[in-house]
């Protein structure tokens, strides 16, 4: 019998009707002859409360005991979601992450999962129960709470699927799927059938907001598809799996737009070895991401290195370049933080040449300058004027033709 | 190093004021060189919602899942509590009723301990930490999640002073201690210093309401003195403790009054072996809890046979006796809702003569007539009308002079 892991985020299980609905659904799967596994999260605003409720004692609260509290969340849900089955006349039994093995490193607030024990929950599958499970939660080794951090309970779900050897993790979520661009941004976008990990892996880290990269990469990892759907819709969303052939067809599979960077130029830096080890690694240990990089010599002495950053980490990213400008000896330091960054992304433009030209043409068109280009192997960025953001993504989304469903571009 | 276990209550952690005092109070025994263990309720209305949750979604929830949902209630508190006193500079460490396992049976929503490992706390106060467990919950042998039932979080603070050996299980709540009677309904009556097992026993089954009887009978039983206290004034509180010979001294401890109680009387049941058993194996399986029972002979033949219960249980105790009337060849049924209990406690009474008089004579003074009596070793309890009840709570707490402290009694 095939077994279906069903994820509900925090908003499809904000209120009693709520999970009624989600508990229908999992009851639905089941009737079809599945096993369901059912994956919570925490009710709508109540992680929020919890936060706020920890913070009136201690500003900075030891995080065993954040995961201690938080974890609670879930907790609710998944006993309040098997009263909602046991209601509609069906076995239903909740567990903790902790109940079921759910083992990950001590790393409190931000674990990594490295063990989970089936056993408990295919016997409970086996006796007829759909089996509804805490997200966003584990246990160390020695037994203290710990907790996933942002993204995980899909984590938790995908982590599951895997080891139960699911036929698919479905996450129901509040959009119904994974959309070429933001609609908010490009009314026309379309939603996407499939997309294969890392076109969905290039999309997270980009900030499109759907699913956490590190449930895509345990997906892809576990061969695990991936079912992104609406909670609220009875319909198919977007499923991502491995790539198959058609998908190399498909030039650009999607489109993103970030708002919320800011840039950091150095001007001839000395260019030497190990000066840009010890620029980023400074970063690094200055806590600030950095996006793309990029360094263009400007003499046989000097080079210029820029980076990009999330607009939170400027601050903390000045203040570590102030720290270590003498060292590399940087004659001069500019900022910018009136940019936006507009990409692609498809597994197609492995085997595919003029993507570049064409996403540059379209921006030339539509009288974009473009400050600086990064790419990898199936992204394609741009660096513009923040005036000229949402105008860029347009003229990008009109040429790839990310209004239509791939197969129907020309 | 001698170890103190802190219990407290729902009402004495209900807010982010309350929870620091709470830990204040456990620092504060720390300091005084004590290792310290805190066990921690629900805060304030939270299991209530929680209740009203469940409600919502299935009027008669699986017992199991009840105890999964209202579990988080104390594991919130804990864990709130722990950052207190990491604010406050101290080290704390939470735990759940399964982390240190607590193992009781599988009676859901009214498990009994079984086991508790003491290893995980005393490590960690032996590191130097303030131990702060959850009350109220533990985890059967298939790490399920149980609860204790009413006063759960007190019966876990004196299993786990038992099982840790402590000198001390200090209970704090919302009064300062245990009076000789509610001073509500008899307003000169004072705070016991101490008091025994047996005689709270007693007090806590004639439904005063501080103590429950279960953590009572855990103190007497493993030895752990009990200190009730009051969780606002820094003031020593009623120790509950073994008898000792000055008790002896003191005719009556307490004195209690029961308004919530009717009374069901049979009339001409036939007088034969097995009709008692019969009624009330049948109340016993019709889930009626019965107070006090007697039965007279009339005749050879036929007995009359009356007993109380809460008014709550009425309807249930009534459909039960006729459904086994023809049976009993009970003659005739009645009925009383409109009486009282009135009744006192006393270890003293078990080596002194003269109690029951005192307390017969004081109601006869009063112009109270008597119902029905029943005694045990340290207990009279005297039935009267409603209309009399305070009337007659008063004048057994005059004529016990329940007014004075003990030593001052003539």
């Amino acid at each position: 019998m095939a077994i279906v892991v069903q994820k509900f985020g925090g908003t499809s299980v904000a209120d009693a009707e709520k999970i009624r609905r989600a508990a229908m659904r999992a009851i639905s799967a089941q009737k079809a002859g599945n096993q369901v596994v059912v994956v919570a999260s925490a009710r709508g605003k109540q992680t929020d409360q919890l936060v706020t409720d920890a913070i009136e004692l201690n500003p900075d609260p030891p995080r065993r005991e954040m995961d201690m509290l938080l974890s609670t969340g879930e907790q609710q849900t998944v006993s309040l979601m098997a009263m909602a089955m046991d209601a509609m006349g069906y076995k239903a039994i909740s567990f903790t992450g902790s109940q079921i093995r759910m083992v990950t490193d001590a790393a409190h607030t931000k674990a990594r999962i490295q063990s989970i024990g089936a056993e408990r929950i295919t016997k409970k599958l086996d006796d007829g129960f759909i089996v509804i499970v805490a997200g966003f939660q584990g246990m160390d080794e020695d037994g203290n709470i710990t907790t996933l951090g942002r993204g995980g309970s899909d984590t938790s779900a995908v982590a599951l699927a895997a080891a139960l050897e699911a036929e698919v993790c479905e996450i129901y979520t509040d959009v119904d799927g994974i959309y070429t661009t933001d609609p908010r941004k490009y009314p026309d976008a379309v939603r996407m059938d499939q997309i294969s990990y890392d076109e969905m892996l290039e999309l997270a880290s980009l900030g499109a907001g759907v699913m956490h990269g590190r449930a895509v990469e345990f997906g892809k990892k576990y061969n695990v598809p991936i079912h992104v759907r609406s909670s609220m819709k009875e319909m198919s969303g977007t499923i991502i799996t491995h790539e198959v052939p058609q998908m190399e067809g498909i030039l650009v599979s999607g489109a993103t737009i970030q708002k919320n960077l800011a840039k950091i130029g150095l001007v001839g830096v000395d260019n030497r070895p190990g000066n840009a080890a010890r620029i980023f690694s400074h970063l690094a240990g200055s806590q600030v991401i950095v996006n793309d990089i990029i360094q263009t010599e400007v003499s046989e002495q000097k080079a210029n290195v820029s980076f990009t950053i999330g607009r939170d980490d400027l601050d903390g990213a000045k203040k570590a370049i102030e720290e270590i400008r003498s060292q590399i000896h940087c004659e001069s330091v500019f900022v910018r933080e009136d940019i936006a960054e507009v990409s692609v992304v498809g597994v197609g433009m492995r085997s595919h040449y003029g993507v570049a030209d064409k996403m540059f043409q379209a921006l030339a068109e539509a009288k974009v300058n473009i400050d600086s280009i990064t790419t990898s192997e199936i992204r394609i960025s741009c660096v513009v004027d923040i005036d000229h953001g949402e105008k860029a993504l347009t003229a990008v989304c009109d040429a790839f033709e990310l209004n239509k469903p791939a197969d129907e571009r020309s």
